[in-house]
Parts: structure tokens; sequence; C-alpha cells
């Protein structure tokens, strides 16, 4: 019988419980979080077998699962030194950054403690334990960075989540955060920076934002995401977040450029060239 | 009787077809697009009558729907001024930006024809005469800047677009030019730029892209967009483009030393700000 801990009961925690939960492995899961609404709805559900607190039910675990914010994975993971733990248990986690998260961890795997880093690329604007969903990694690229866990753990782990489908690839912390920085981090920036000049240009336009059509809409969905978790994640991920930021700005102040000297060519180049590497995105997504 | 004539059967000009059949005007519709296929498939499926060319048919309607990209527009409004119309006749638009189509179609209002300019604010990232849809512009915002066309003839136009519940919205063309600039043109430049910028710094990494969850995939959509179309709307709006992105480039810069300096405060307002900005557009969309 498998015990699993999972700490943080927001979207991916609860979706996380709910895969689960749909395994072969069938786990015990214990839930954590200090949402007394989201606990008792996952507990009423059968998406936890009961609530507990990270630590003080951390000892009778054989996987704890870390997924709250990153800044919260920071602290929990220097918490944990401080208990009792089962031998070959194995803490992991689901932080959107790694560098951090491995070098944190360090100080568990010194007191022989398997640690492992987790990272799903999936999400969705809705946040909460209610909003999760048995599918919402469908598919879904799952980034693992070794620490020091034993193949058999790695195996347990994939086990637990193996009705998502999941693809697993093995990454260094370092190409993660760069990597998930460009695809992830660089866009909510984007988006919520687009939502905010909008906003306060349109302040005084009697029609404004209201007259957007689906394309803005779509564009900036992801800056309805939560603050929290989106501050958490530029703070540790700053610098790979600002090198591209400023690549970014280079690229737009090129086309910039090319619009105001009525460049057809390069406009034309420019649109054409995003729209194959856009649309070869979507059939990837549909091979898989 | 009333016969419609429409000039460009993409996405936008066959859904004003498809709407316009559903109309209680009923009216006969002429079509007039260089593609066959589609040409051929509106015309099979009923949603066009006769298949034409502008200049030879342009005289036996009451009202003609100049409905390419805006670069197309331009030419064909000069060119009407070379053909015989009827008295009564409406010309119309549905281009992207205003200012230099309304400055082109003075030259046609010299000769008594009654023009108004007009811009749905409904699209998609599909393109084409097949995918055109009756519901399309369901509720959406369209814009409708005065020229010279008599209040029955506004009435006449907005009866035929009646089943789609449309928000008919005046405005100035330079209101216009700027409103879109910002929430269609600079997002379409923002997007594009996004997929280009991460496909540069991803083309030697394994992973790469096709590790983006939805929320990268729902931020670039826009920029699958058609390129020509695309590139007509950048040289017909530069100035209100290029200014709004110095002005976007501007707040990123602040945005991009706040993370630097790991100004938590400052990036949560950020955030928080956007999410909620970006959640009263939602539900904006559904008290329509």
């Amino acid at each position: 019988m498998t015990t699993v801990l999972i700490s943080g009961l927001g979207l991916i925690g609860s979706s996380i419980a709910r895969i689960m939960k749909k395994s072969d492995v069938q786990p015990t899961i214990l839930g954590d979080d200090p949402n007394d609404d989201t606990g008792q709805f996952l507990l009423g559900q059968g998406i936890i077998d009961e609530r507990v607190t990270l630590l003080k039910a951390a000892s009778r675990a054989d996987i704890i699962v870390l997924a709250g914010p990153v800044s919260v994975i920071i602290k929990q993971l220097a918490q944990l030194t401080t208990v009792e733990l089962k031998q070959n248990v194995l803490v992991t986690d689901v932080g959107s950054t790694k560098m951090q998260v491995m070098a944190t961890a360090k100080r568990l795997q010194k007191r022989q403690i398997a640690f492992m880093g987790g990272h799903p690329m999936a999400g969705s604007h809705k946040t909460g334990g209610r909003a999760g969903r048995e599918d919402l990694f469908d598919h879904a690229t799952y980034f693992i960075v070794d620490g020091s866990q034993t193949p058999a753990q790695t195996a347990q782990f994939k086990a637990c989540l193996k009705p998502a489908q999941l693809r697993w690839v093995n990454v260094s912390a370092e190409a993660h955060d760069g990597l998930v920085s460009e695809i992830s981090h660089v866009p909510h920036v984007l988006a919520a920076n687009l939502v905010n000049t909008a906003d306060h240009q349109l302040k005084h336009d009697a029609v404004g934002l209201s007259a957007a059509a689906g394309g803005f809409k779509s564009a900036t969905r992801i800056a309805g995401a939560d603050p929290t978790m989106w501050t958490a994640i530029m703070l540790s991920n700053s610098e790979a977040i600002s090198d591209q930021l400023t690549t970014y700005m280079a690229q737009l102040k090129e086309i910039q450029s090319a619009i105001e000297a009525h460049d057809a060519d390069k406009i034309y180049q420019f649109f054409e060239h995003a729209k194959t590497v856009r649309e070869r995105l979507d059939q990837e997504g549909e091979t898989q």
C-alpha cells in the first residue's frame, strides 16, 4: 500500500490527487492545504482520504508531493529536514522553476532523503482545488530534474500518474528554467503587460476594451492567472525571464522599425514565419 | 428586392453573406472572389446566388460590400469611380483600419456615391470562405464611420445583418484606428513576435516549443492569422501601431526592472491588476 502526501491542493495538487486515484497503484492520499473549503470538498469527493498537515503526517508517507507555489516549496524543503521521514520516502515537487528548488533540496539529500524535481506543463487560468481535473495533464510534458531518487522511486511515481499518459522529459535544472521562461513565464508577463497597457490607454474610451474580439481575449487569457503564484515564479526565475524580455524587446523593435518604414516584405516574412511555427505547434499537439 | 454585391469572400465576406441570407431582407447576393474553389463552394451552398466580378456587376447592386484586405479595398474604391452605379447604391467596407479608407472614399463621394466605413470586430485564426460562419459576428461590436450614407441606407444595411444581433458603434476614423490598434493590431504583433522569438531561441532545443502548455498556445493563437491581411493592416495603421508599441515597451521595461530588483510588491500589483481587468472583460462578454 502506497501512501502519498500532497501539500498544496490547488489546481495542480488536486489534479495530481485525482489522477493518482485512477491509477492501478490506488494510493492512500493524505492532503494538506490551509484552505478548509478546498480540503473538505476534496475529502467529500473521495479525492483525498484524509486531511493532514505536512509536518505532522510526513512520517507516514512513501511519496511527498510539494504542490504549492515555489516560495512555499522552498520553505517546506527546509522544514522537512527537521522531521522524521520513512527511510525510502521520495520527496518531489511540482514547482514552476527548478534551480532554486534543487539547490534547497540539497539539504534534504544530505540527510539521505531522496529528492526528485518535477514540473508538469499543464495549467489553466482557473485556480483552486475545485478547478482541478483528472484530465488536466493528459498527454502533457512532465519535466523531471534528477536529484537523488532511485530508479525504483521514479518508476513508482510515474506509475501513480500513469492515467495521464504523460510525456516524461529529463532535463537539467538550468535548461528547464530557461525553457519554461521562454514558453511560459515570458508569455505571462507579456499578456499581463498587454492587458495593463491597453487598460491604461483606453481608460477614458467609452467603447474601449469591451469591443475586443476573441483574438484579444485568447491572447490575454493567461493574464487572469493567480498573481501570488506568478509573483513567486518571477522571483525564482528572474534572470532567465529578464534576459529573454530583453531579446523579445530587441526583436520587437526590429519589427516596429519595419512597420514605420512600411517595409512590406519584412512585415510579411515576420507574420508568415510566425504562422508557420504556430501551425506546426497545433499539428504536434494533434499527433501526440 | 435588394441586391448585395460582396467583393472578397474570405472569412469575413462569406460570413456576411451567410448572415444576410438569414435576414428578413433576403437579399440576392452577388459574390466576387478570385478563388474559384471558394466561389464554387459558396454558390453550391446557396450562400451566394451568382459569381460575378466587381466592376462588371457593380451597376446591379443596391449595396456593395468591399470585404478584401485594406490594400485591395483602397484599389477598389478608386476603380468604382470609373463605372456606372445605381443612383442610391451604398458602398461600404469591412476594412480593419479606417483613416486611409475614408480618405480614399472621398473620391467616390464627390461623384455623389454614398459611402459608409464599417468594421465588424470578429475574426478567427482560420481563413477563407469555407471557414465563414453565420454566427461569427454574434453580439460583436460593429464600428460605423459615417461617410455620406443616408439614415435609410444605414438602416437597410443593419437590417441585412440583423441576425447577428450586433452592437453598432459610431466612431471617427481616427478614434477607430487608435482603438483597434490597441485591442487588435498590437496584440497580433506581440503574439507573432513571441512565436518568432521563442522559435529562434529554442531552435536547438530537443524539447523546445513542443513542451508548451495551453497557455502559450492560446496566447499565440492569433499568430496563425493570414500574413497578407496583417501586412496590409500594418501598412495602413503604422503610426498608431508604432506609437503603442513604444508605450508597450516602456511599460514592459518597468516590470522587467521590478523583476530584476525582486520587487515582490510591484510584481504582485502588476499581475493583480491584469487579472482584475481581464476578468472584467469575461464578465462583460457574458452579460452581452
